[in-house]
C-alpha cells in the first residue's frame, strides 16, 4: 500500500506529515470539509466518525480516465471498519444499521456546485432493521426516499421534478397541505414509487447493496469535479482545474429522532451587525435540511437554553471554542441526537461589512487576533460600502415584511438608487438629464448605445447579464447602483411594462433597488446619506494610520469638500483645480473675455479681474487646511473649454438666421442681427482657437507658456492669499503644481517666471511664505525624462488619468463607453484601466519616473493625484513605488488609509 | 622659460611634443591658419618666415585680464629676430626693412569675424627705406596708408568711412575713376591725411615704433576674439568661447613688385562640378586683397601657363602636394615675389553638392582616400540637394548676367521656388490655395498667424530673422524653400510694393527664390526636376550599401512610387497606407456606405464591394516589388476621415434650410427638402462615430477588432493578390502590420482573426504564401510592453509619428503650427521632435522596446515608418538602437542610405 488515498478524521497528524503542516496543505489535500471535520475531531469537539478519501485521489481517478487508483477502495473499506467500530454500527447490517453520508469538498468553497448524498446503506433489509430499532417507520421511509432521490438525481441524472411531482400528488390525493403531514405509510408508498421512478428513467433498479451504493455516490462525486457547472464556476472564481474535490464519508446521526433530538445553524457573532452574540436556528425533531428549506418555522438558537439546557451549554462552550481556535467567527451546523450533541460542520462564518469591521476590531481589542491582523481582515470594498448611499434598514425591513420586495438579481455595483423606471436610453435620457427626474433605467442588456440613458440614470437593472456585463461594467465605471441578470424581470416593451412573478410595474412607476444585496422593491424606500461614524471603523482606520507608510491627501476644489476629506482622515490636499473656479457664473464672463481679447491690454484686464475671486478661493483653502498641505494645480485644460460648444453655436446661429426670415418687425429684427453679431464673433474665435485633438493641445504649462499673465496671476494669488491667512496665524503650505510637462525646458521657463512674481508678492507684502513649485508627471515623456525634470521640481505628482490617456493612446471621454467596454467584455482588457491602474504599462512609466527621479533627487516627494488614488489595486502599486502619498476624492480618503496599511502590512510578511 | 607661448613655423615638431601629433590638437594650439603654415613649412612648401602665438596665449590674456602673459613678448622678440635673419631683412631697419602681417587664426574656421593688419613695420623712416630699395613709391606709399587704415581701424576703433571719404574725394579732386590710378604723390599725401585723422579719431599719434605696432596689433587680435560678434558668431555656430585665437605673424611678401610678381587664389579641383581640374585667379603686379576686392578684372589662372611657365610648373607641383598631402581639395593663395612663389595659405576648399560628390568619389577611385572616408566626406543633406526641385544652371547664369539677379539672404529651407508675390498671409491662401496660382509669400517677418499663407505658397521670403526665425523654422517643416533675413528689401505694405536696391516690385508679380544658395531673381527661373542620376552619386552609394547595416526601405502606396523607389536603391516597402486607397473617387461612395449602413448585411455588402479594387491594388505593388517585402498596414484612421466634415455639414444644412424659405415653386422645395434629409442622415452618423479626440479614438487595431469584417476583407485581399501575382512567377513577399497596438490581446485577437481568413484564401486558391505579421509600435505602452508583445509579431516597425504625439501628448496637427514653433522660437524645444527623433523621450522608448523584446525574441525584425525614417539624426538612432530597416519616401531613399553607412562607419570607429 503506496499511497494513502483515505484518511479517518482522527489521522490529521499522518496528514500533517504527508503535507505539511501549513493548514492551506490540509485543506489542498483534504478539501475544506474534511480538513474541519478532521481538525474539529483532533481538538476533542465531537463529530460523528468518517473518513475523508483525498483530493488526490479525486485527481488520480480523473488522470485514470474515471477508475479508482489502486487501493483507494480497500482503504475506505478498511476505513470504514473503524467507523463502523466507533459508531457501534455495521454498514448493511440488519440489527444494528450504519448509515453514512458521502458529501464532496473541495479546497475551496464552491456553494452549490457539487454533490451530497445522505443515509447511504438504507436498503429494503436495514430500513426494517431501522425501524425495529428507532421504532419510527415513518423516519426511516422518509429517510430511504431521501436515498433514493438524491441517489436518483447525483449518481443517475434523474431530474428531481420526477420525483417530486410524485410527492405532490400524494399531497394532492391525501388532501395534506405539507410533506409534514404524511404519516409513515405514505413514505412507505413513496419509497416503492420512487423504486419504480428510478428504475423507469435509470434502466437500472436502486441498488440494493449498500457497498455499491457508497462505491457509486463516491464516483458521483468524482465526476462532479468537472461538471459543467462547477467548471464555469471555478472559471469565474479564478480556482484552478487542478486541486481535485475530497470525498466525506461520515456516519450519519439524526436530530429527528424525537423530542431530545435537534439540528440546528448558528454563528458565533451577529453576521449582520458583528455584535458579539451567538446567533442561529434549530428545529426540534428535523433533520439538518429542514432548517434550511424553511419548511418549518425555526426557532431562535436562544429557545434552546430553555428547551435543553444541559445540550445548549454545551454547544455554547464548544461554538466558543472553535471560534477560539481558529481565530474567527464561525459558522456551524450540528445535530442533537437524542440529546447527544455532535458538530456536523465548522467554517469561517459570512458577514456584512459592517460586521466585518467590528468583528475585526472587538476580536483585535479582545486579544484573540493581533491588529494588524484585523486591518488584513477588512476589505477596501467594505469600507467602501460605509460611503456608499444606502437604504434605510427600517425602510428595507418594512418593505421585506410587506409585498413590496421584488427579486434579487446579482449585486454588480453598489448603492442604493430609486427612481422612476425607463425602458429605454433616450427615454431615460429625457426624463432624467433633461428633466431632472430621478430614473432608473431598466432594459432587457445594455448596448454601447444605451450608455447616455445609463449616464442619466440613478440606476441600472437588467434581466439578462452576469458580473462582466456591458450594464455592469459601465454601472461600475460610473458608479451608478446596479443589479443584472434578474431573471423573474419580464420586459414586454410594447406595452411599457414589466412583470416580476405577479407584480406588474407600468414604465414611470417607481422601484427601489440595492446595487450591494441585489435586492429590487417597488416604490421609494428611504435612503441615508453615507456615514462613517462608526466607532469600530474609526478605531479600524485608527490602527490602519500606524501602519500605512504612504500619505492620504484629498483633492479638493473648496473649502467644503477640504474640511469633510479632513473628517475622513485627509493630511493635505493634493490637487486644488483652479479652473473649476474659473467656470462658477460670476468669474466666467471674465474669462471668455479673457480669451476673447484682442488686445493684450484687454487680456490683461479681464486676468487681473480675476485676481480676487481666486485669492478669496486660495484663502478659504489655506484657513481650512490649516498646517496640512495644498497642492495647488495651475490652470489645465484648453481655453475653448470656457467657450460655448462649437457645434451648438453654429445649430444656434442657423437657428437665428431662420428667425430672422420669419421675423416681422424691424424691432425683432435689429435684435436678431445683434444677437448674430455677437455670436458670429464668439463662432469665429472658436474657430480658431479649435483643435483637433484638444487633450493633446495648447493646455497645461503649454497654456502657463503662451499665456505667462494668466499663470503669473494665479500664482500671484496664491501667494496674496498664503500672505493675508498666514498673518492671522495659521500654518500655510501652498505648493503649486505645473501641469503637463514634457520637456523640463517648459517646466524651467514657467518656474523661473513664477518664482518671480511669487518673490515681488512676498516682497510687497513683506511676508515669507515658505511654499514648493513642483509638476504633475501625466506625460510618458515626462517619465522618461523624470531625471532631467527632477532637478526643476521640489515634488512630483503623477496624473495617471492623463497618463492613462497618452500611455494607451486612447481618449477616456470617446474611448470609455464604446471599444473599452467592448474590450473589456472581450476579455481583450482584463480591467479598465482608468479604474486601475494598468501595471504593466502605466506603472512601469511610474517606476521609471520613481527610479530616475530618486537617482537624481533622493528627497523629491511623489504622489499621485489622477483617479486611481482612491483605488486598492492602485495604492498597492503605489507603495510598491515607494511613493509618499495617495490623492483622492473626500469619500475615498477611509478607502485609501486601509488599502494603503494592507499594502505596507502585506509587504512586512 | 617655463611655458612656450610662441613657436616658429618651423618648429611643429615641437608643437606635437606638447599637444599630441593629432591634427585637431595641433590646430587647437595653433589655430587652423598657423597649423597650416608650420605643416606648409614642414613638407618643404615655400612659406614666408614667420611665427604662431598659440591660442593658450590668447586664453592666459583673457584670464590675465587683458595682460600677455609673462614671458610671451620675450619669446616674440626672439622669434622676430629668426624671421630676420630668415627673411634677410630687419624689423624697423631702415635700409632693408622687414614687415610683417600679424592675423588671427582660430582653430575653427570664423570668416571675417576676427582681424588681419597688413605691413606692419612702416613707419616714415622705413618707408623711405623701402622706396630706396623698390624704386617705387606708389607702391610703398599704397602700403603705409593700408597699415594706418587697418591699424586705425583694428586696434582704434576708427570707421574705415572716415578713411574711404578721403579717397573718395581725392578722387573727386583728381578726377581719376578708380585708385589704380593713382599716382605716388596721391598715396602720399594720403597716407598724411591718413595721420591726421588717426590722430583726430583716436587722439593718439599713429605709433612710429614698429615693436609698439605688433605689441598693438598681436593685442587687438587677442581682444577681437571677444568682440560682440565673434561671440555671436560662436553662439550660432556651436563653437567654444574657450579656445581662443591663435596670432600669426608672418614676414610680408608682395606681389605687387612689378612684372615678375603677381598674386592669386587657386583650387585643386573644380569647386562647382568637382572635375579634376585646378582652377584660380591672379593678377600680376597685385597685391592678394586685389584679387577678392574685385577692383581689377582678374585672369584666368591658365594664362599664368604661357605668362610665366616656370612658376606656373612650380605653383602646379605645390598645389598637387598639398592636396595629396592633405588628400582634400585645397583652396590655396599664393603670392609671386619678383619671380619667387610663396605660399601663404592652404584650407580645405568650398563645394557644392555635387562637387562634393564627385570630389569624393574620384579621390577614392584615385586611391586618395579610401572609399570609406569618401562616404564620410560627403553629408546626408548635400544628397539632398540632388533631390529638391533647382533651377536649371544655364536659366541662372542668364539671370546673374542680365540684372534680374536681386539680393542674397539667409539659405534656409533648400530648393526653387517660383510665384507671384504676396505680401499677406490671406492673399497668399487665397490666390495659392483657392486659385491655385504658384505665390511666393514675402513678409518682413511671419508670425503664427501667418502659417495658412505659408502653406499656401511654393516660397518663402523675409527681409528679418534668422535660420531660426519663425518663418525658417515653418518652411522647412513644411519643406517650403525659403530665404530669409534680405536685409536690402524693403516692404511697403501701403504701396503694396518692395524694393531691392534699386528694383521696384509689384505685388503679383513674379520673383524666383533658390533656398538653397539664398538668392533671389526677378522674374521666372526655368528650373529642373530633381535627377539622381549623376554617375558619381550612383557610385557613392553603391559604396555606401556595402557598410551600411541598415536596410533602406519605403512608404510606397502605388506601384509608381514603388517602381521610383526602387530605382533610387529601396529595398522593400516598409509601409503601404490602405486607406490612401479608400479616398479613391470610385471607392470612397462605398466606403461610406459601409460607415452609414445601420445594418450589418448591408456593411458586409459595402466591404465586399471594396475587396476588388485593393486586390488590384495589392496586384499592381507586389509585381514592382518582385522579391522584395511589402509592408502593407490595414486600415488605420478613423471612420469620420471619410465622412463629411462635421461643420462643413452644419453649415450647408442651415444653407439649405434658408434656401428652402425661398424657394418658389414646389418642385425646387422638393428637391431641396431631399437634399437636407440625406444629409441630416450622414450628419446623424458623423455625430455619433464624432471623437473629440479622434488620434486617441476608435483607429488602427481597434477598429479591426470592431468591425472585424474590414480587416478580413483587406487580408483576404492581400493574399489573394499574393496568390494572383505568385501563379505568374513572381516572388511575393507580403508581410501585413496591424496599426496602433497598445496591449497584446488586441494583436492576439486581431491576429488570429487574420490568420484564419489567410488560410481560408490560401486553400481557396490553393496556394502557399509566405506571409508575415506584425504591428506597429506607436503607442508608448506597446513600447513598454514590448516583450509581451514581441511574443505575437514577426516584425516590429516603429511608428514614430504617433509615438511622438503621444509620448509628448502633443497633437501634431494642432501644435505644429502654433505653440511648437513658438517653443523653438524660444528655445524650450531644441529641434522639432516631429522632423528628427527625440532621443531622450521617444527614443528611450524605442530603446527599452527593442531591448524588452529581443530579449523574448532575438530574431524579431524591427523597422520604422515615420517620417523620421529619412531624417539622417533619426537614421543614426535607428542604427545604435539596432534596427533592421527604416523606410522613408522614395525622395529620402538616397539620403537614407547615405547616413544609414555614415553611422554604421562611425560607430566602427
Amino acid at each position: 500500500m503506496d499511497v494513502k488515498w483515505v484518511f479517518m478524521f482522527e489521522e490529521i497528524g499522518e496528514v500533517v506529515k504527508l503535507a505539511g503542516s501549513e493548514w492551506d496543505n490540509v485543506k489542498g489535500l483534504l478539501g475544506g470539509k474534511g480538513a474541519n471535520l478532521a481538525e474539529m475531531t483532533r481538538i476533542g469537539i465531537p463529530v460523528p466518525p468518517g473518513m475523508t478519501i483525498t483530493t488526490e485521489a479525486c485527481i488520480e481517478y480523473q488522470k485514470l480516465g474515471g477508475h479508482f487508483p489502486a487501493g483507494m477502495w480497500e482503504q475506505v473499506e478498511a476505513a470504514l471498519a473503524k467507523v463502523e467500530a466507533q459508531a457501534g454500527k455495521t454498514f448493511g447490517d440488519r440489527e444494528k444499521p450504519l448509515l453514512v453520508s458521502c458529501r464532496s469538498g473541495a479546497k475551496f468553497s464552491m456553494p452549490g456546485m457539487m454533490d451530497t448524498i445522505l443515509n447511504i446503506g438504507l436498503n429494503d433489509d436495514t430500513a426494517e432493521g431501522m425501524v425495529k430499532l428507532t421504532g419510527d417507520s415513518r423516519f426511516v421511509y422518509d429517510a430511504y426516499r431521501r436515498l433514493i432521490q438524491m441517489f436518483g438525481g447525483v449518481v443517475m441524472g434523474i431530474p428531481d421534478e420526477r420525483f417530486e411531482d410524485l410527492i405532490e400528488s400524494v399531497k394532492k390525493k391525501t388532501g395534506f397541505e405539507s410533506e409534514a403531514d404524511f404519516k409513515a405509510e405514505h413514505w412507505m408508498d413513496i419509497t416503492e414509487q420512487f423504486k419504480h421512478i428510478f428504475g423507469r428513467y435509470s434502466h437500472h433498479h436502486f441498488p440494493q447493496d449498500p457497498v455499491i451504493q457508497l462505491k457509486m455516490a463516491t464516483e458521483a462525486v468524482f465526476k462532479s469535479w468537472n461538471s459543467k457547472r462547477a467548471i464555469d464556476y471555478r472559471n469565474a472564481a479564478g480556482i484552478s482545474h487542478e486541486l481535485g474535490t475530497a470525498v466525506n464519508i461520515v456516519a450519519m446521526v439524526f436530530g429527528n429522532m424525537g423530542k431530545t433530538s435537534a439540528t440546528g445553524v448558528a454563528m458565533t457573532r451577529n453576521g449582520s451587525t458583528g455584535e458579539k452574540q451567538i446567533e442561529g436556528d434549530y428545529l426540534n425533531n428535523a433533520q439538518g435540511e429542514d432548517v434550511v428549506a424553511g419548511i418549518r418555522m425555526t426557532k431562535d438558537l436562544s429557545e434552546m437554553k430553555t428547551e435543553m439546557p444541559e445540550t445548549y451549554q454545551e454547544f455554547e462552550a464548544v461554538a466558543l471554542k472553535l471560534e477560539k481556535h481558529y481565530r474567527e467567527m464561525q459558522d456551524v451546523e450540528f445535530t442533537v441526537e437524542n440529546g447527544k450533541l455532535w458538530m456536523l460542520q465548522t467554517r469561517d462564518g459570512k458577514r456584512t461589512a459592517q460586521a466585518a469591521v467590528r468583528i475585526a476590531v472587538e476580536m483585535a481589542n479582545e486579544g484573540l487576533i493581533s491588529k494588524e491582523e484585523a486591518i488584513m481582515r477588512v476589505t477596501p470594498s467594505q469600507v467602501d460600502f460605509f460611503l456608499h448611499p444606502q437604504f434605510d434598514p427600517d425602510s428595507i425591513k418594512e418593505a421585506e415584511a410587506g409585498d413590496s420586495f421584488l427579486a434579487t438579481g446579482l449585486n454588480v455595483s453598489p448603492g442604493a438608487a430609486v427612481g422612476m423606471i425607463a425602458f429605454d436610453a433616450d427615454l431615460a435620457e429625457s426624463w432624467g438629464k433633461l428633466n431632472g427626474k430621478p430614473v432608473i433605467m431598466v432594459r432587457p442588456e445594455t448596448k454601447p448605445d444605451d450608455v447616455h440613458g445609463m449616464l442619466a440614470a440613478q440606476g441600472i437593472v437588467t434581466s439578462r447579464g452576469g458580473r462582466t456585463s456591458h450594464a455592469a461594467l459601465v454601472a461600475r465605471q460610473f458608479g451608478k447602483p446596479a443589479v443584472v441578470g434578474v431573471s423573474e424581470l419580464k420586459i414586454d416593451m410594447n406595452k411599457r411594462r414589466m412583470t416580476i412573478k405577479d407584480t406588474v410595474i407600468k414604465e414611470g412607476e417607481s422601484i427601489s433597488i440595492d446595487g450591494t444585496t441585489g435586492k429590487l422593491f417597488k416604490g421609494e424606500l428611504k435612503t441615508r446619506e453615507p456615514d462613517i461614524k462608526d466607532p469600530w471603523l474609526i478605531e479600524l482606520l485608527g490602527w490602519a494610520d500606524e501602519h500605512r507608510k504612504l500619505g492620504v491627501w484629498t483633492n479638493a476644489d473648496y473649502p467644503d469638500d477640504a474640511k469633510r476629506a479632513i473628517e475622513y482622515g485627509a493630511e493635505g490636499i493634493g490637487l486644488c483645480r483652479t479652473e473649476h473656479m474659473f467656470l462658477k457664473e460670476e468669474r466666467l464672463p471674465f474669462v471668455q473675455k479673457m480669451i476673447m481679447a484682442d488686445l493684450p491690454v484687454i487680456r490683461t484686464e479681464a486676468i487681473n479681474a480675476l485676481l480676487p475671486f481666486q485669492r478669496a478661493d486660495f484663502e478659504g483653502l489655506f484657513r481650512v487646511m490649516d498646517g496640512k498641505p495644498v497642492v495647488i494645480r495651475l490652470i489645465d485644460p484648453p481655453l475653448h473649454e470656457f467657450l460655448p460648444d462649437h457645434v451648438d453655436l453654429l445649430k444656434e446661429l442657423a437657428d437665428l438666421k431662420i428667425r430672422v426670415q420669419h421675423a416681422s418687425n424691424l424691432k425683432d429684427i435689429d435684435e436678431l442681427l445683434q444677437e448674430i453679431k455677437v455670436k458670429e464673433r464668439v463662432l469665429k474665435r472658436v474657430e480658431m482657437i479649435r483643435e483637433s485633438n484638444p487633450m493633446l493641445g495648447l493646455r497645461g504649462v503649454r497654456l502657463g507658456n503662451h499665456i505667462p499673465e494668466l499663470t503669473q496671476m494665479q500664482v500671484r494669488a496664491v501667494i496674496e492669499a498664503a500672505c493675508t491667512v498666514a498673518r492671522e496665524d495659521i500654518d500655510v503650505k501652498p505648493e503649486i503644481m505645473i501641469p503637463l510637462t514634457s520637456h523640463v525646458n517648459e517646466l524651467i521657463r514657467q518656474r523661473k517666471l513664477l518664482e518671480d512674481e511669487a518673490r515681488v508678492v512676498m516682497m510687497e507684502q513683506d511676508i515669507e511664505i515658505n511654499y514648493k513649485f513642483g509638476t504633475m508627471i501625466e506625460i510618458p515623456r515626462a517619465a522618461l525624462t523624470a531625471d532631467q525634470i527632477a532637478k526643476h521640481a521640489d515634488f512630483f505628482s503623477f496624473g495617471t488619468n492623463d497618463l492613462t490617456q497618452t500611455t494607451f493612446g486612447i481618449s477616456r471621454d470617446d474611448a470609455e463607453a464604446v471599444f473599452l467596454v467592448e474590450y473589456m467584455e472581450e476579455g481583450i482588457l482584463p480591467e479598465n484601466p482608468f479604474e486601475i491602474i494598468d501595471r504593466d504599462g502605466v506603472g512601469e512609466l511610474m517606476r521609471i519616473a520613481v527610479e530616475k527621479a530618486r537617482k537624481v533627487s533622493p528627497d523629491l516627494k511623489f504622489g499621485i493625484c489622477g483617479e486611481h488614488g482612491g483605488e486598492p489595486k492602485s495604492i498597492a502599486l503605489c507603495h510598491e513605488l515607494g511613493l509618499d502619498y495617495v490623492s483622492c476624492s473626500p469619500y475615498r480618503v477611509p478607502v485609501a488609509r486601509l488599502a494603503a496599511a494592507r499594502s505596507a502590512l502585506l509587504e512586512k510578511k
